[in-house]
């Protein structure tokens, strides 16, 4: 008796990996143990994590010059990630505004002491459309553009990826990531909670071009530096 | 064909509760979804939810007066959570290393530019020892007293709760709670990793003192805002 859920919180998955997960749950790979028992250091689950992203890089076709990181705290995790491991206090950023996820990003962000300039906001259309590619202007100082391509509440998805020269660009894809081929060499860094589109809810997944790690303020938990 | 895991990582549960867990895959409480596709808003889950922390009260004995925090990122992000939601920068704490884990509390809270106090280390016994009631000086101008009841790494236990008197106690109690009566209201943040004595990895516990709520720093990640 198996139904769907089409809102917008955490999606199903696939019946067959349910029923491989329930099969598994006292003995993993006859280790006598689940999955969610047996040392994050054996053997198994390390070739399990890296079977994982090895299998999300094929799919997404993730390029070298990426990390892939799996993660806890969500995407509201990184909503505070991007911007402690992407700037300083005093820098600027770019954000289009398109509803609600949006926005979460953007108080967010405030909390780093940045200016967070809202170069496209939809309040027009009580966010119901997405800025057309050129109606807005972007600023060569940013240390990041972010954007929201698909918002689950009102409803909306960007056509387009915006074109952002040299300024990293950032997208929250939780509720579209692998939903459609995306270019991965024009963003900067792609995060998405797993819950939709992934897999279950409690963890996250971030694709980071390398050369934007190891630059993370003192003050940056440790569970969110890239 | 069962086997136990005694070793520093995450442990074993009990069959029944993974047996449980498994019927349950593809549909809980005939929901025709698992516990993790269903909407985190749904009153299943809430339901759910509010009963484990009645359990969890229950059984550990919290007071009205302290709230009880599921959240994700481990006890790694405790050691940014504690010093984030209970000092400003300048701000000094004293800490106990009596091994991996205070090392690991301690190397984090450096991050937040604190006078980080050192107020015993067990060093010499090459973390073999617990100090002695009595035998460390505790500032009482400390945000907090930070320490760890039991390390796994060097496997020592303290066998007294540190007296601080107005100053509030903050104890990983990751790899022993639960396995010991507490009072609770002998501290001021408890917090534990799920994965030893609780349930699987992915979710950490924090017992927090009500007063003690709603002073985090302006850049605290929401994620791990009391």
């Amino acid at each position: 008796m198996r139904v769907y859920n089409f809102s917008a919180g955490p999606a199903v998955m696939p019946l067959e990996v349910l029923e491989e997960a329930a099969a598994e749950l006292s003995d993993w790979q006859g280790s006598g143990m689940s999955v969610m028992e047996v040392s994050h250091r054996g053997k198994a689950f390390v070739a399990c994590a890296a079977e994982t992203e090895a299998r999300f890089r094929s799919v997404m076709g993730v390029p070298d010059d990426y990390a892939v990181l799996f993660l806890q705290g969500g995407a509201t995790g990184q909503f505070a990630g991007v911007p402690m491991n992407l700037t300083a206090a005093g820098d600027s950023i770019d954000l289009l505004n398109t509803g609600q996820w949006s926005a979460k990003a953007l108080s967010e962000a405030k909390k780093f002491g940045l200016d967070v300039r809202v170069v496209a906001d939809e309040a027009a259309s009580k966010y119901t459309t997405t800025p057309a590619a050129g109606s807005y202007e972007l600023h060569a100082d940013a240390k990041y553009v972010h954007y929201t391509p698909n918002e689950t509440i009102g409803g909306v998805a960007f056509g387009y990826v915006p074109e952002t020269g040299d300024v990293p660009l950032v997208a929250d894809m939780s509720s579209m990531i692998l939903s459609q081929p995306t270019d991965v060499s024009k963003y900067g860094v792609i995060y998405a909670g797993t819950q939709k589109n992934l897999g279950p809810a409690g963890m996250c997944v971030v694709v980071v071009r390398r050369d934007l790690m190891g630059h993370a303020r003192t003050e940056t938990p440790t569970i969110l530096e890239y």
